[in-house]
Order: C-alpha cells, then structure tokens, then sequence
C-alpha cells in the first residue's frame, strides 16, 4: 500500500516545534492513490499527532466542557423543564404527535441542504464504516425520516438537540450545541392552513412564556424571487442575494447595498430597486397594495405569494393572532431549503438584555426566538422517485429563551426547588437509622417522595437545615418515645409547627398537607 | 509549510481505482513536522478522498439512519415516555435533582476511564479546534461535572443517549445509539446507605414496569480482588482476569478457564480456585461463611468487602428488597471506574424473547437491563489536586426495556393512542372553515386539545374516520342550522351519541366528558 513523505519546505523554522524525527520511509515517484489509502495515511498522521502530545505540545489537561457547549445545573434544569412542558402543551394541544431520529445522520443526508451554512457542520470521525454528522437542525432529519418510511401525512414535534460549529455567543444564548423544539405539518392540504397553525403555535407560546413583547415578521420565498426577478438580479444570484437581504436585521441598508454591488456584482440600479421594496412592512393591506405595483405584477410568482399572504393573514384573524404579525419584505432566512411562506419572530422588549453586567456587547437584544416556514421539495429530495410531501413547520430556539427566563429567576425573590422532595425522615436520638430507614421504605412503596439523610447518627439541626435548604416541607421525626407511642411527630418546615400522627395516618396526612400545597 | 508525497509502492493495482492524479507536489527529504503541518496534511488528504468520491468510488445514496441506530416513531415514542414517567417518578421520590451535560466531551475527559471499551468511542473529526468524542457513558460526564464545579455532595439524575461503536443486534435492544437513565449519589457517607438506595430504585422500577421476574446480582471489587490476591493471581493481571469473570455470563466455566490460562497466562491452579470462588452465590449468609474462610481470611481487601456486603443486606431486608437480590461472586463488571460494590439486573423470564419470530439468536434473553457500582476515585481523576468525592451509582439500560414494551404493545389489544387530542371540529357542509377556524381557536385558547381538518370542505365521514383512527374521543360538529341557534352538536365517536350544546357551554362540557376519561 501506499506510503507518506512528509518534509518540511523551509526547514521548519518558526512556532511549530519538532519532538521526533519522522521514520516514515521516503518514497521516490507520485503515482497515484486510493481512497482506502488516504484513510491509511490519515490514520497514521492523527498517530504520529497523538505521539507529538497534541496541539505543538502546549498539552495540559483542562476542565471544561466543549467550546460553545454547558453542562445544565439542577437550578437551570428546573428552568428547562417548565419551558419544554409550557412549548410540549401546546404541540399537544394543537394534536402532535412526536418522533426522534439519531443525534448523527449519514454525512450524505445533510449535503447540498444548507446553503453556506455547511461548513458548520460537525462531521464524526472516519474510524471505518458509514461517514456521519451530527444533525444541524431537525428538519432534514424529519424529512429524511418521512421519505424512509414512505410517511405523506403526519403533525409532529420533536424536542432535541442540535449541533452547529458556530461562533458561540453563550452570553446571549448562542451555543454549538441548542435545543431545538420544532412542530411540523406534512401533507398536501388546502393552501395557508397549516401555515397559519405554525404562526398561532409561536404566538401562544411566546405569549405563555411571558417573555415581554414580540413580533413575527412573515415573508414568502416566492415572493423575494419574484422581486428579484423584476429589479433584474440574474436568476444565479437569486440565492447569494438572499442571503444578503438575510443580513438586514444585523447591518443598515447602506452596508447590505455595498455587499450586493460590491461583492456580489449586483447593478446599484437593481440594488436600489431592492432596496425600495425591502424597506417596506405592514399587514394584509401592504399584500393587496403589492398586488397593484405594475412591475410585482411581472412576477406570476410573486403574485402567487402575495395572494398567500392575503389568504394568510385571514386565517391569522380568525387565529386571533394579527396584533404580532407582521409582512416584512426584508425577512429573508438563510436556508436554501425554503420554497414558500417564511417567518421569524424576535422579542422587541429592550429590558431582557443584561448590559449593565457584561458591558456593550450585550446590549444587543436576544433577537430570533423562532423560524421557519414552507420547504415543499425537501422530502422529495430524499425519495428515490423524487415523490414530493408539502411541509411547513416553526422551529422554536430555546436557549436565548432559556438565557431570558434564568435571568428573570436570578432577580425574582422566588426560590426554585430543584427537588420534589415531600418528607425528610429524620430522628432527634441516636441509633435509630434501622427506624428511619423502614419508614422511608413506607413511604417510598406509598408513592411519597421522601428522603433520609445517609448517616447513622446525624444531628436533628443539620437535617431541619437539609429541609431549608432544599425546601422540603415537611418533617416526620422519629424518637424513643414516638417509637412506643406509634406516632411519628410531623413538623411543618415553614411554620416549626409540629404535631403527632398516628403510623396507620401517616402516609394519608403527608398526602393531604403536600396536595393542597 | 511542510507539503506531502503520496506514492504507490506496489503499482496501485488492486481494487482501489485511481481517479485524479495527484498534483501535490514531490518532496526529496525528510526532517521533521509539526502538528499544524500534521493538520494542514490530513486536511489535503482528506479533501482529496472527498474528490475521489468517498469510498472508492462505490457510492450510491442509501436512505437510511445510521449503523447501529433507529428512529422512534410515534407509537415507539409513546411507550418511550411511560417508561421515562415511571424511572423518573421514581428517581424523583428519592429526592434526586437532575442536570444535563453536552453530547460530547473533550476526547481527553473519557481518556483512560473504560479500559478495553476505549475503542468503542466515537471520535469527532477534527476540524480545527478541540478534539472531541461522543460520551460513552453519563458517569464520566458526571464525575467530570462534579471536579468541574467543585461539588462534592449531590443526587442527581441524567436521562441522555449515549453513544458505543459496539457490535449491534437492535432486535435484541442492543444499539449504538441508546438511552442511559443515571441516579447517582455522590458524598461522604456512612457505608452502604446510599449504595442500598441504589438497589432499592432498581427494585421499584423492574417492579413497575413488570417486566416479569429479575434478579439483582451484588458483588464487591474488593472482593474480587482480594480473591485474586489468595488465588495467587499476579497484581498486573487482576483487570485482564476481572475481564474474563465478566464474561461467565455467556460462558459456561470451563471456557472462561481455557481464557484464563491459555490466553491471559494464568497458572491452572489458580484458576481453579478462582473457579471454586466464583460458582458461589447467595446472601448475607454468604457473606458471613466467606469471612470464615481461612483462605478469604488472608485478605484485608476482601474482608473489608465481605463486611460490607452483610451491612448492605441488612439494609436491604429493611427496604423489603432482597427477595430479588443475590450475592454473586462470578459478578465482574467490565468498566474500570468501579472501586466497591457492583450490581447488575437481570430479566429471568425466558418468555419475553421472540424467538418465534426471529428465529434461534433471539431465544437468547435480553439480559443485563440495570448496572452500576461505586466508583470512589474517577472524581479525583478530573479533580487538579486529586480530591476525592466518593460516588455511587446505577444506570438503566432502557433500550432492552423498549424491546420488551414494544413487543408486549403489540401483542396487546389496547391501542395507543399517539396524541391526546380531545375534539375535532368539524362540519357536515360546505364552506364553514372559518367558522371552524373561529371555533377551534376558542377552544385552543381556553386549554382544549382540538384539531380542525386542514381542508376548505372535508367530508363529514372523512372527519369522522380521522377521530376512529387517532383515538380522538369527541366531535364538534357545526353546520348552517347549529350556527343560527348558537349550539354545536357534540357527538360521542365511540358511542355515536350526539347531543346539541350552547357555544357558552361547549368549553366546560368538553373538559367535564374527557377529565372523566
């Protein structure tokens, strides 16, 4: 099999330093090379790497966790959990099913369906077999999953994790490693229906979570295109102009303009012709005006998305959602896999941004909290026949909402339990572990959730002091005398109220004080 | 830089097929390199095998989940949560927190935990940056969390996919993606408290989730060791012979002997005794007649190990549990970490394999569903000055669970229902979706699970059969006649039964007919 020479140009000189000299024999004449022998080659570079201590030999074992990813301490994971179950009501109130797929897919699934955005794929490590990536969102993964199992129909969420190589912004809840919890509908129904769902679903759960002010910008790709198409941007620059536009949000017009004309090789003529058009918002009224400008008129498409939005904001009436909504020619979303309705919503409150700690940068408000939109050939990409299944779905970005909720705990004088302990079963004598540890099996077998301190002999104080810590309730405390007695004095954490209870009324007590609670 | 030579030594002949020819360039000597160099060379190579069309040229996009992997779907999804409901209701009544950790770790973090199992990690590629692998377990992370964060003192849980390059048998449960569910106790406690509780969890969950008969089987690393010790097994082999008892539950004695001396160099006599050891199980009583044993007796490791046993038991009779738990000296564990007391469950009814199915490889039993032990030193591995925090713990395996609870929901007549949708809204005429889309919003808005066809005019039978087909319990049927008296004829789909209820009543009838449910 084929052989590596590795050398050194101009003699190695500089920050990288040599620790072992290369044994690799040196081979005279480049033929040629097979795939399985680039794998061998790789294989015995990573080695030789591993032999040189790592990155240059700056090796020193370091206590973290991954560059753009956190662990989720107890307190944060009180906080996620009563976000999931407010956004997993409402998939379940609008009648979603849920599915999961793998945390990798085949590296081929993910090609060509991203746009710019792949090179922030993480690809898995060749170690022999399939080539794999982590999924960069859910989408392609539900696709995928519905044109394997031949699925045309279906309402469904999915809760999980998805991995980008970005640029982390933790601060601002900007991570390589988020959640995603995304509601899709697949199948061919009437037009704008389902659509409308996706926009209701983000207003009642923003509006749930009680993170302050919102708007959902709406769009549709159909539209863009056909703009493009009559400001006269040639048909191979629909995509990279998109993406610019996709900029407004983060740059003034004038920037995104030179952007266009400068290095995309746009026409200031065509660019300003944009312009206009993307400086425009509003409802249904600016769709029916649109309708009328006599160059959209050009557009067959633009006019086929313009009608939709009409048709959608009708339906966003009857949703009772109008009052967030809002036509927004500048939103264009960068992936490629868009081919209708486009949306976006942001949080407009200024206050949720903590500046005052983290200096300038975090002025910036938190911005998207979700997307999404109309992908109807994604599926399609993936059937062998090419079959297509219409889908549109929203994509809710759950860790700036996290970043917002774990602030507003941090200032609230409301402490978060990270437990649900009911009773700590605890003793004011000694040697009574054996007594603690069967009414805890008592308990327990009842259901109640109940905890002993792991000691033979603590002190009553540091286990009234657990109780506060921890905000458990309530105390069953168990002595010499209460042991003769058959009872077992019940204390109430909050009040030191304490009063004795009967064994056989334990468990219905503990039951009766912590439901009311 | 450094450049590279890739040559053909035997001609390239063979079943690799050449497709570019290389233009990198030639090189004559060979000095040194350095790792940016060993990068930028891995990258070329690998850049170049993306060009030759990945493996070889054979390539074919096949639509499917990764080796080893699957997706759940809805059905899958729903068993999935009962299951999770149940271990985390019981995780929850001992009082445990819970956190999360990313999916992957710096490669260094699992660096040297695993033992021969290293080679099941996944790797990330590197793309420039860390190096990074997917966890293997929830332990690792959860020790590495603690040194992290200095916390020497928590019960958590953590319900995560972890991930092993294992050899899958998926219709055994066996994936290389699966679920861990983890309770861990990590402090300075008195002995055998906590490592009872573990016991008690994996009583309470087999026991709730009735899968039929388990057993638990208990050992010590102690144990094990110090019988190696009287055995006159040599120190450096203790982790290689550990190994080979690990493999006594698929082996028949006379098998892992032949291992133990042909293979790993072991004296014959040795191993018989080993052999006499490790046929032994029981309970306390066990315990107690080993610490007789003159030969036992020699080692303090063992003795130390055997006390602890009896003081677990005892504890255990007090939680009502050592009906299901035994005493088994052949118990091993493959993993490193483990410092004390090791458990592992077993399902014992032969009736939960399919083998009529999936013929003679599936009559083997699903095996192991629980494991775990106390690992008192991994924390002091990631701890900088090597602080201790003593741990212990049990993970569920939940994917051999799934088998079982798929197969017994199929075998079932109760259906499962995917979603919990409570009413459709529906109509027998043409023309009133908005005044179905007016109607299903109120409901949405008031907490009702309802849904509306997503069609102008669907057929009130097509309606109908949708409710049949999803479980969905009640209908709100409008119609021109409804509409003029203010009322909605609810129907009742299993009984057909239907009755007209003003719209100002609608909301509470509905809650009223399904909290009954």
């Amino acid at each position: 099999m084929a052989m590596v020479a590795l050398t050194c140009v101009r003699g190695c000189s500089g920050v990288g330093v040599i620790r072992t000299a290369l044994r690799l024999p040196h081979l005279r004449s480049v033929s040629g090379i097979t795939v399985a022998q680039i794998d061998e080659e790789v294989a015995k570079l990573l080695e030789l790497k591993a032999r040189l201590g790592g990155d240059d030999g700056k090796h020193q074992f370091v206590l973290k966790t991954p560059k753009g990813t956190r662990d989720y301490n107890p307190k944060q994971m009180a906080i996620r959990e009563k976000v999931f179950n407010t956004i997993t009501r409402c998939f379940k109130r609008h009648g979603a099913e849920t599915i999961d797929t793998p945390v990798f897919e085949l590296k081929e699934t993910l090609t060509g369906k991203y746009g710019e955005d792949s090179k922030l794929i993480y690809d898995l490590k060749d170690q022999g077999g399939e080539l794999l990536s982590l999924r960069y969102d859910l989408t392609v993964p539900f696709a995928r999953y519905l044109a394997m199992n031949k699925i045309t129909n279906i309402k469904r969420y999915h809760i999980a994790k998805v991995y980008r190589r970005d640029n982390p912004a933790m601060t601002r809840g900007r991570y390589r490693e988020f959640y995603q919890c995304d509601f899709d509908i697949a199948g061919q129904y009437d037009a704008m229906i389902p659509d409308a769902e996706c926009l209701k679903i983000v207003h009642e759960i923003l509006s749930e979570l009680e993170l302050g002010d919102f708007r959902i910008k709406v769009n549709d790709r159909r539209i863009l295109d056909g703009m493009f198409a009559v400001c006269g941007v040639p048909d191979d620059k629909f995509r990279t102009i998109c993406s610019t536009v996709d900029k407004l949000d983060k740059m003034p017009w004038e920037e995104v303009k030179k952007e266009m004309v400068n290095e995309k090789g746009l026409s200031e003529e065509a660019a300003d012709q944009i312009g206009e058009y993307v400086s425009q918002h509003g409802g249904m009224d600016l769709a029916e005006r649109l309708l009328l400008d006599p160059r959209m008129a050009q557009s067959k498409q633009a006019c086929a998305g313009l009608s939709d939005i009409k048709l959608l904001f009708s339906y966003l009436q009857l949703f009772q959602v109008t009052d967030k909504v809002e036509f927004d020619l500048s939103l264009a979303r960068g992936l490629d896999y868009y081919t209708g309705v486009i949306y976006e919503a942001v949080l407009t409150q200024a206050g949720v941004s903590n500046d005052a700690q983290n200096g300038a940068e975090e002025s910036v408000s938190v911005g998207s909290v979700a997307g999404g939109g109309r992908y109807d050939g994604l599926v399609g990409m993936f059937d062998p026949k090419g079959r297509k299944v219409p889908c549109v779905g929203v994509s809710i970005g759950i860790e700036r909402i996290f970043s917002i909720m774990e602030q507003k705990a941090e200032v609230s004088a409301e402490k978060i339990r990270t437990t649900e302990v009911q009773v700590l079963v605890a003793s004011a004598q000694k040697n009574l572990l054996e007594e603690r540890l069967r009414l805890v099996t008592e308990l327990w077998n009842a259901g109640v959730k109940a905890e002993v301190m792991y000691k033979k002999n603590p002190k009553l104080l540091s286990q009234l002091q657990l109780c506060e810590e921890t905000g458990i309730p309530l105390v069953a405390i168990l002595g010499e005398q209460e042991l003769k007695d058959g009872v077992v004095k019940l204390r109430v954490v909050a009040t030191r109220e304490e009063v004795d209870i009967s064994r056989a009324d334990l468990i219905s007590e503990i039951k009766r004080r912590t439901s009311k609670a």
